[in-house]
């Protein structure tokens, strides 16, 4: 018989699980793999609510097994590390993002794109190699392969750092790979929210002429006057619009919810590039005649690899780039996914894992 | 009043046009301007049958402006040259294209894009800078600005060398915009008509590995066989399709009507990129796990510059490269059309406009 997810290893582990598609969160006695010669083991000390959770949690994308501990934006310290790892000491301040393991081997691994490895390991939600399942940041203690630790730079706050673990690269990665980083170039950042708003705070530490296209008429003195943006666009104010035809280099379209890609290609220039960083679970609609009639393309990516990642907190910590957040304890955590549910939080919410985990 | 297209122009020129959306074509006198001191007069020997000349007659795209002579894949032989014409003289064989003129002077010509001009004048159906219309190949004459008629090299068939003006540029260019001509990399061809046949030639010559995909599973031994490709996908073979999942490094996707864009994407690998061809008047599907798990990007292209479109001659006379047609008379072009629309025809239509244009 299958052991229980409380006797299953030998580290005692407590979090907050969600058992079953209502979502509700609760406390849960777990436990975690002895800390191997490569492994880590890392208290929690915040962790970010990521909008994947509320998907998970909800089973929206079909493929949750509960119980569910959700949370890969982690940042905590060390407490035990194998005698392999020379990266890490204890004391040190760490971070842990969406994946927690990948097979190392592959062309993919070898190019550091762990993140697009066939058999990378997410942080919760999964199987881990070992063929037990992986419980995420809710929770007291994590342990992990030194490799998927990131060192968290002592000048970033750890609890409005945490975000930029997933939030961060998830942005950061496909600025760079798709060139949307040059300084004097025009980027729009397509919605508001916890991508979004890093976003904006990129483009302008890139050098970047940045403007804000939502549907939220009332952010824009938030986006001017809080993160820098140069521009607001309202997405129904047509006249706008129209005049800011043609004027963008690239477009990071933030959005989650499936929306019209027409009217983001036609604010592109020549050769624009639309990078759509939202998961809808239909299919938006791709109009061919913008695609061909200015050479734009429409680009997907998926997190970002560890080394990128780090260099993603060095430059975050370079630019003094945090997350805006708004930080709670944990037993508010499910009417923090109510508010999720409604976009009601700028821009991220954090838990306080280290203060307020109790049973 | 408006003078008729017989007496706009001092040239007298005779062709065959449309009157109206039944696209039936019959023979039409008509006048091109007085050879300018910028200007070429074209005696056109050939003019290849383009899709988009079908679209165009028929107004499905719902901008043809009536009388319309169609024609942009045009190769003749120089009859007439302005005083400021050095680059050629009478008696030269040349190639007029999809384009006739662009102001030349935006950014865009400046960076040798007129087919991206704001201003660019297409070849037919369109208004030339002096503001009468344009009327294409199906004709017996032909006036343009030296700077956009190409030099056809010695070796490349007149006849067979014709559609490279339109479906060889319009391959060829975003072939090598998105990197799809590395030797080596595995290039899948979905279609197999005018714009896929040359698109499996091209990807040959620069030395790429070429999977046909195709929806008809007889035109394997002519994918193979005749144009050289390496291997045959039939798009309706789910076990063949999965084993080919993650392949292909590009995809140019030729296929003019409605289709789903999810098998395709399947097929590239990591940071595939698929290059769509096709101006289906609806939007396409576009699936956004694939896109962001795999990295990938669809992006547009709309035939070539000039100075590129020469290149692509050079390169097609030095590899060998030209279409596969038959050869038709003018008093045929009415049927060809009908075949056109079934796709009865491998892979393009050519009229000896040379031999055959009788009123």
């Amino acid at each position: 018989m299958a052991k229980s997810p409380e006797e299953e290893h030998p580290q005692k582990a407590f979090g907050w699980a969600a058992r079953d598609a209502s979502g509700h969160l609760s406390p849960f006695n777990f436990s975690r793999r002895e800390n191997g010669l490569d492994d880590v083991t890392v208290k929690i000390l915040y962790c970010g609510i990521c909008h994947s959770d509320l998907h998970t949690l909800k089973n929206e994308w079909g493929f949750t097994n509960y119980p569910l501990v959700p949370g890969h934006e982690i940042v905590g310290i060390v407490t035990k590390t194998g005698s392999n790892v020379k990266k890490f000491k204890e004391g040190d301040k760490v971070g842990v993002g969406v994946i927690v393991d990948s097979c190392q081997t592959c062309e993919t691994c070898q190019q550091d794109l762990e993140n697009y490895c066939p058999q990378t390991v997410f942080t919760y939600n999964a199987l881990g190699r070992d063929g037990t399942k992986t419980y995420g940041g809710y929770a007291d203690i994590l342990v992990v392969h030194q490799h998927f630790v990131l060192r968290f730079p002592e000048n970033l706050p750890l609890d409005a750092g945490a975000p930029l673990l997933c939030a961060g690269i998830s942005v950061y990665s496909p600025m760079k790979y798709y060139g949307a980083c040059e300084p004097g170039k025009h980027l729009g950042v397509a919605g508001l929210g916890g991508l979004g708003h890093v976003a904006v705070k990129m483009g302008k530490a890139f050098g970047m002429k940045v403007t804000v296209i939502s549907t939220t008429a009332k952010k824009q003195s938030e986006a001017i006057d809080r993160l820098g943006a140069d521009s607001f666009l309202v997405s129904t104010d047509r006249e706008k619009i129209k005049e800011a035809m043609g004027t963008m280099d690239y477009i990071v379209d933030t959005v989650a919810a499936y929306h019209p890609l027409a009217p983001l290609l036609g604010l592109l220039k020549l050769n624009g590039k639309l990078i759509t960083l939202g998961l809808s679970d239909k299919p938006l609609e791709l109009p061919m005649f913008p695609l061909a009639l200015g050479r734009k393309m429409v680009g997907g990516s998926n997190i970002g690899g560890i080394k990128e990642t780090q260099e993603m907190l060095d430059f975050c910590a370079k630019h003094n780039i945090a997350c805006d957040i708004e930080l709670i304890k944990m037993d508010y955590i499910n009417t923090a996914f109510e508010r999720l549910a409604k976009s009601d939080v700028r821009y991220r919410f954090v838990i306080d894992v280290g203060n307020s985990l109790s049973k």
